[in-house]
């Protein structure tokens, strides 16, 4: 048994206990009544890296939430990883669809994990993901075995749009100066087939207000005559897909790269069973984009999906009203070339442009990203390829992702360098959902992979 | 002065003072919460109904909420004229758009009510208006002028389709025989020129749900691959107007009586101007039905309006999700002769017909009620005409409303009497909506008005 299996072998249970006392805290971003959780949260990783024994670290105030940011330079000469993750985690609502209590984490066996999963929000996006490479970083302390200089930035606004961030990377190209990046806020294919993410989706994200009458009316004395604003928005959210379910928005696909024919035929490689994918959903057919498969509509394709709706009387029983106000919460998204500012400003155009008359529209952007690919020859690849490889003893698939983490692009602008995404969750954990878990065997397997990815990084690095 | 002001003059204040006792009970009929409210408000409208005089007042029990039922009879050669209305309100919210609390009544001038008017919840729908025919009875017991029999039948489901009413009066139309139903429940055109009510509109209402994957998802991972709730929910509602805002829904208008053109003229002549309507309302342009007017589209043609809707995430901030579920409230107006049970069945049958593979549809009918016309040849009619000639000093206009009352039609069909609906009630007195009040003039108008309706009603009873 090598050396890091054993160390994690001795120390899982502690490992564990960690994760869970990280996942108690209700870090919501989204939601500012949980401002002071979201604080705690970071000090808690900060104490953490400190006690993993990260030779400097401190927490960088910003405009939003606090980033925490270690460093432990061993020598100059040697390559430099930027570690990123985020502490923040999804709202946890719908709450009464939790079978325990979101931030009262339990570990329980499921089907796709025997060996038990921890219940929790954040479990795998990220905190769980996230604290693997603290742990991994422990282990290479304690064995005298870090192989290279590391620099660990843990954010708290991932979940709302990293404005924070960005704010924080572009005052500090110096101090983040790294030969590559490391990210797990991916998945992969099974605990049998590791995978790794190439490509990701781009963002843009849109709130919109439409306002009818000045005042809630009686829908019987005024039903008819005048426009209801929620019958509006249904009308003008169902124009933005035609019947082949394209996207109606002028412009939208412009600077979309459509995926080669040999792309296409790669993807299609990956183990995929649409019958095991509609039973895990319960649903009798999947819905998308005509002409493509539905691995290709969830990665290479831009969406449009309502997240949120919202108007009128929602309460027990009937009210027989007309709203003055309906809302809805849209998303979009994007693929390479696709701007998310552009494509925002598409959407605000359009939207305001199919209203009519008896209503008023207003439409707020929330926040975007560009989409990201990573080339399968480069070395941080290679080497996180050859990682998994020995912990998983089959090679890793590289998959384009339809999830959106825009920083990545955010990365390769600033820092001059390549993301390298090493995503040990899986499909099923449910992150963003009521129930979300993350495997023992995931966070255990991503704590034993991380190192050996530092290693052969490294030999790689200086043998280019 | 006549005695009946005389009287009004020196009992207004404490006439006011009862009417916002009764204000301060909320007797909401759609929330459970309020159910202790609702079983008090019926015990005050009986010990009020007592102190006025009335012989025999009883709370009758049903399957739903209690009906105060009072009785005196003074002669059975006499005429009898039954007195329906009822106690409980719609929901108050949205409370945050009250300019005070809807539970707490204050008296406020306001632009169409220079003398002042009630604001509370149920001010005038149907508190208000319920309690003028209570004070009437007192004045006329009073001054023993009764001229005829009187029933009082005040429920406590209007508000929420009236089922317990409809056990009721199947059970016990011995107890009810009547030779005039007498509510005042609807609106007048303006304080200087009365109306009656002649028709109303019937209601369907249903509630619907659409079901896509068995939980919420990551809009970034599935967006795009399988249906999302929401966005086929939008697309299902607006499908279900053509671009002249006709209802798509197979069978809809086939029992529609279409208004003769003559009767349409005779609606023309109602003072109506599109301008104030529009400024009151603060809409650039009113939209409906092309073909018809304002007035029509509110009155003498059937609509279909969604009432509330919800789905996904409606917190603060941006969440990226797939929503499981998406639901909608939607009620549709009705005209004679369509039948509300199968309008409810020709939606859920076409509703659940255009739902893709992809979701599963869900159909709950809530409650509805037939619509009403009386003619104005009857001495009903002509009785109120004549009551609101002496007291306005000019006679009233027929005037079809869009809303409805369920139940007249149910009167007719168990009763076998017509209803005559006087209503003094403004379409400004924001029923249904944050801020409902009633004119003070409003009100002690109607109680001035309704002992005359009696008088003539029971003079032209004996003469025919």
């Amino acid at each position: 048994m090598s050396a890091i299996k054993t160390y994690i072998d001795q120390n899982k249970n502690r490992f564990i206990e960690e994760l869970i006392s990280l996942l108690k805290l209700p870090s919501v971003s989204a939601d500012k009544a949980y401002q002071q959780d979201v604080l705690n949260t970071a000090d808690a990783v900060k104490n953490y890296l400190d006690k993993a024994g990260c030779k400097k670290v401190e927490i960088c105030e910003t405009p939003g939430n606090p980033i925490v940011y270690g460093e432990h330079i061993i020598d100059a000469g040697l390559p430099t990883i930027l570690v990123y993750g985020h502490y923040d985690v999804q709202p946890a609502d719908p709450i009464d669809l939790w079978d325990s209590p979101p931030f009262e984490p339990i570990i329980k066996k499921s089907e796709s994990h025997p060996e038990g999963a921890i219940y929790a929000r954040g479990a795998c996006d990220d905190k769980g993901q996230m604290y693997m490479h603290v742990k991994a970083f422990e282990i290479m302390m304690s064995l005298k075995t870090l192989p290279c200089n590391v620099k660990f930035m843990i954010e708290g606004e991932e979940e709302i749009g990293s404005e924070s961030l960005e704010w924080f990377v572009k005052r500090n190209q110096q101090k983040l100066s790294n030969d590559v990046i490391l990210i797990s806020d991916t998945g992969m294919i099974s605990n049998e087939q590791p995978s790794i993410t190439t490509g990701l989706r781009g963002l843009s994200y849109v709130e919109v207000e439409v306002t009818g009458p000045n005042r809630d009316l009686h829908s019987g004395l005024y039903g008819g005559a005048v426009a209801n604003p929620i019958n509006i928005l249904t009308k003008m959210i169902a124009s933005l897909h035609d019947e082949n379910n394209h996207i109606t928005i002028p412009g939208f696909y412009d600077k979309v790269i459509e995926a080669s024919k040999e792309e296409r035929l790669e993807m299609a490689k990956a183990p995929f069973s649409l019958e095991a994918y509609k039973k895990a959903l319960d649903i009798e057919d999947v819905y998308g984009e005509a002409g493509y498969t539905t691995n290709e509509r969830n990665s290479i394709r831009p969406t449009l999906d309502v997240n949120g709706i919202w108007g009128g009387y929602t309460g027990e029983g009937a009210k027989t009203v007309i709203a003055s106000k309906a809302y809805a919460k849209i998303s979009m998204r994007l693929v390479p070339d696709q701007d998310p500012d552009e494509i925002t400003q598409l959407f605000k155009n359009h939207f305001e442009s199919i209203a009519p008359k008896a209503v008023k529209v207003k439409v707020t952007p929330h926040h975007g990203g560009h989409a990201y690919v990573t080339p399968i020859d480069n070395i941080g690849y290679q080497a996180a390829n050859k990682a998994y490889t020995e912990t998983f003893g089959v090679p890793a698939i590289p998959q384009r992702s339809g999830g959106s983490i825009p920083i990545v692009a955010l990365f390769e602008k600033e820092l001059k360098s390549k993301t390298i995404l090493m995503g040990f969750g899986l499909d099923s954990d449910a992150i963003h959902s009521p129930n979300e878990h993350f495997g023992v065997f995931n966070y255990l397997k991503g704590i034993e992979t991380i190192p050996l990815f530092y290693t052969y990084f490294t030999e790689m690095y200086l043998n280019q």
